[in-house]
């Protein structure tokens, strides 16, 4: 199981918002729910996605999609705006799941668990020379950034991973990090993930 | 240089469409355009994109967007539904062309040229094997892909490229392909693209 997390400052923690631009950039989480867990006429099914929404009016919102469990669902921003919209104001969906839960917290019970944990820095160690164990988990930031405190208390349980001198869109980091995960699971093992 | 170039099977050739999915999954060109040109916080000058839409009511448009000529426009996909509206319709935006062409004309402009040609096939040339010079074009199809004969045409001229095992969405290739050659040109000359 491989998990992309991604730090939104702004994003909403309700429905109440007119496009997810709006929304306090809502439009780079559906970005990042995409590249996450999308194919070619698929889904990846190893793949969890988590959004902590730090917007108003409820901070912190904890957006989990999870994979293995959506279906039938369009890869168009309208589609997504109207299932956000929907879970964020109590409404449910398959795959999708809201809590209130800090990220801080959200990364303790995961330090327990033992899986790897990865921040994404440019000073950070190149994702070419990591050998990654089937799961993993990776933290990003929005536009904005992850806050200084919550990166640092990431940074107890993880370490800096780097995609090189290149600075890129959080869904384009997903993308690469998708990318290397696949190249990788393919030389090891000789099947696709 | 680089240039990507998508070919849209059912892209609406005008503006008078509701939404970007239902103006023939006109929501993958605007996915290609984010990732063919936008970084986190720039955009990339040495990029043009190239969609060939090939929908109602007047086939073949090519639409190019040029990276190095764009500015102030956000990545939301309410934004490009308003743009793509608009220059479909005849508007203009800075930036962004619209003329009447087929994709066979383009392709042998660009082969006159003498600029490698690559066209995105599972069974072609791995991407890692390949060594990019500083102008290339890419070729791909949206979900339903490129017609036989139109692949056959580029063939003529070009050599498939495969990025591996995985089937991904164009945008994610687009992606790929930048990080790939991102990486190329700092091996091979020390500086960002």
């Amino acid at each position: 199981m491989y998990e992309f997390v991604l730090y939104s400052r702004k994003g909403h923690t309700d429905g109440q918002f007119k496009t997810l631009l709006a929304g306090g950039r809502l439009d780079i989480v559906y970005q990042c729910i995409i590249t996450s867990i999308f194919t070619s006429h698929g889904h990846r099914h190893d793949v969890k996605f988590h959004g902590f929404l730090n917007g108003p009016p409820k901070p912190p919102i904890h957006l989990e999609v999870d994979g293995d469990k959506l279906y039938d669902v369009r890869l168009d921003e309208r589609t997504w705006e109207h299932i956000l919209k929907k879970v964020l104001d109590g409404g449910s969906h398959a795959g999708i799941l809201i809590k209130k839960e800090s990220i801080q917290r959200f990364i303790s019970d995961k330090a327990k668990s033992g899986v790897d944990i990865f921040v994404l820095e440019e000073r950070g160690r190149n994702i070419k020379k990591v050998d990654f164990k089937d799961s993993a988990i990776f933290f990003l930031g929005d536009h904005i950034g992850i806050p200084k405190k919550d990166e640092k208390f990431m940074l107890r349980f993880g370490e800096k991973l780097s995609m090189g001198k290149q600075r890129y869109l959080a869904a384009s980091c997903i993308d690469i990090i998708n990318y290397t995960l696949d190249e990788h699971i393919f030389s090891k093992y000789n099947m696709k993930r």
